[in-house]
C-alpha cells in the first residue's frame, strides 16, 4: 500500500479537538500490523500558534509556505473549525487569503498517480474555510450544528449569488469530487472528525484498516448508516 | 459555583487524544451560559514538549515545578497514557520520580473547602503510572485494553507485594477516595478520557453542565450504564 502524506492546518483559536481527532487518527503507527500508512504534518501560518481559546500552544511542523511550496505531495488536508467569529476574523486577514488559495490550488489537483486519493477533510466549522473558498458550490455539506445557516450564507458570499450549497444534520458527509477528482469530506462538529478520519482511512485503506485505528482508540464509529454520500 | 483548576501533565510521546480529549471537555468556556466552571494548565517536565510518537509539539503553559510548588491550589491532574514501553522509560528517570512524587503529594491533600473535589485523571495508560505511584493499591481501576495485566503487576510491583489492584473492562471507573479525599477516576483507552472526563464534570458541575458539554462537542457518552463507582 503507498503511504499518504496529511497536513493538518492550524490557526488563531482553532478547536483542539477538531484538528487532534484527525491527527490521532491517522498518526496511529500501523495498521493491522502493515507499514506506517499516513505521514501527518502540522502547518500554520503562525509558530508557534494558540488554539482552543488560548488553552494549547503548538509548534507547527511546517509553515504554510513549506506546505503551499510543495502541496502537490500532500494528499490528505485536515481544516479544523473554531469559533465562527474567529474565523470571520481569520479569514479577513492576509492569513486567511493565504489559506484560501491553499485550498482553491489543492482541490485543483489531481490525485497522485500512486496513491490514487486527494481528500480536502474539513472537520466542524472548517467547512465554514471551505465555503468562503467557494469549494462547497453546488454541494449537499455539513458543520457543527451552530452553524448550519451561516454555511449556506457563506457559501452564497464566495459563489457571488446563489451556491446551491445545502447543508444537511449528518455524523460526516462525503460531498463528492472536484473536477481534478479532489473529494472533499466534511465532518459535524468537534468529535465528529475522528468519524470522517476513520472514513478517510477506510477509503484508502480498507475497512480492517479502520477498523484497526477504532479499536486501538477504543471508539465507537457513528455515521456510518446514515452518512449522505454524494453519488 | 466555585472555578476548579484542571493540571494536564505532559511527558514525552504521551498520546494526544488522551490529554488533548480532558484538554477540548474541560476548556468549553461556559457549562449551560453559566461562567467559566474549569481554567486548564498544560504542565511538563520539558519544554517544548514532544507528544504523540513524535507527531505533536506542544509549549507546556507550566513547569512540572511551578505546578508542584501551588499543587494544593489544583482541584483536577489528568494523567495521559502512551505506550507502555514509553512510559516505563520515563518511569525510570529522573522526570518519571519527580511526576510519582507529585501525584503521591496531590492524592495526600484534602480537596479546597470551597471547591469541595480534589480528582486524579487517568486516561488510557495514564493509570500505569498512578500505579506506579501505588495509588491504586486495593482498588478497581482500568486502563487500555493492551494493559489489563500489566496495571496489576505495576500495582504489586509499587506496593512491594499483593496490591490487590483488580483491573477491569470499563468505559471509566471511579475507583474510589484516598484518606485525603482525593478521588481517583480511571478512563479506558485514548477516546475513553472524554466520557470519564465528562463524569468528573457532572461530580463537579451536575449533570446539565456535563450534557451542554457533550452537546457542544457533538459526542455520545458512554459508560454511564456500566461504569463501575467505588462504594
Amino acid at each position: 500500500m503507498p503511504s499518504f502524506n496529511v497536513a493538518i492546518l492550524l490557526y488563531p483559536n482553532a478547536d483542539i479537538v477538531d484538528f487532534s481527532g484527525p491527527l490521532e487518527i491517522f498518526s496511529c503507527s500501523a495498521y493491522g500490523g502493515r507499514e506506517k500508512v499516513f505521514n501527518t504534518t502540522t502547518f500554520s501560518f503562525h509558530n508557534p500558534i494558540t488554539v482552543g481559546a488560548g488553552n494549547l500552544t503548538v509548534v507547527p511542523q511546517a509553515s504554510l509556505n513549506e506546505i503551499e511550496s510543495k502541496l502537490e505531495e500532500y494528499d490528505i488536508l485536515v481544516v479544523p473549525g473554531g469559533a465562527p467569529e474567529d474565523i470571520k476574523e481569520m479569514l479577513a486577514k492576509e492569513e486567511g487569503k493565504a489559506i484560501v488559495r491553499l485550498i482553491q490550488r489543492f482541490v485543483a489537483l489531481e490525485p497522485r498517480k500512486e496513491q490514487g486519493h486527494r481528500i480536502a477533510l474539513s472537520v466542524c466549522t472548517g467547512a465554514l474555510v471551505l465555503a468562503a473558498a467557494n469549494v462547497l458550490k453546488g454541494r449537499t455539506v455539513t458543520t457543527h450544528h451552530i452553524a448550519y445557516e451561516l454555511i449556506e450564507e457563506m457559501a452564497d458570499e464566495a459563489a457571488g449569488g446563489e451556491s446551491g450549497t445545502k447543508c444537511v444534520k449528518k455524523r460526516w458527509v462525503d460531498a463528492g469530487k472536484t473536477e481534478a477528482g479532489v473529494r472533499i469530506v466534511n465532518a459535524g462538529g468537534v468529535t465528529s472528525g475522528i468519524d470522517a478520519s476513520l472514513f478517510v482511512v477506510e477509503l484508502v485503506a480498507g475497512k480492517e484498516g479502520a477498523q484497526f485505528a477504532a479499536d486501538l482508540v477504543e471508539f465507537e464509529r457513528r455515521g456510518q448508516d446514515d452518512a449522505w454520500v454524494a453519488k
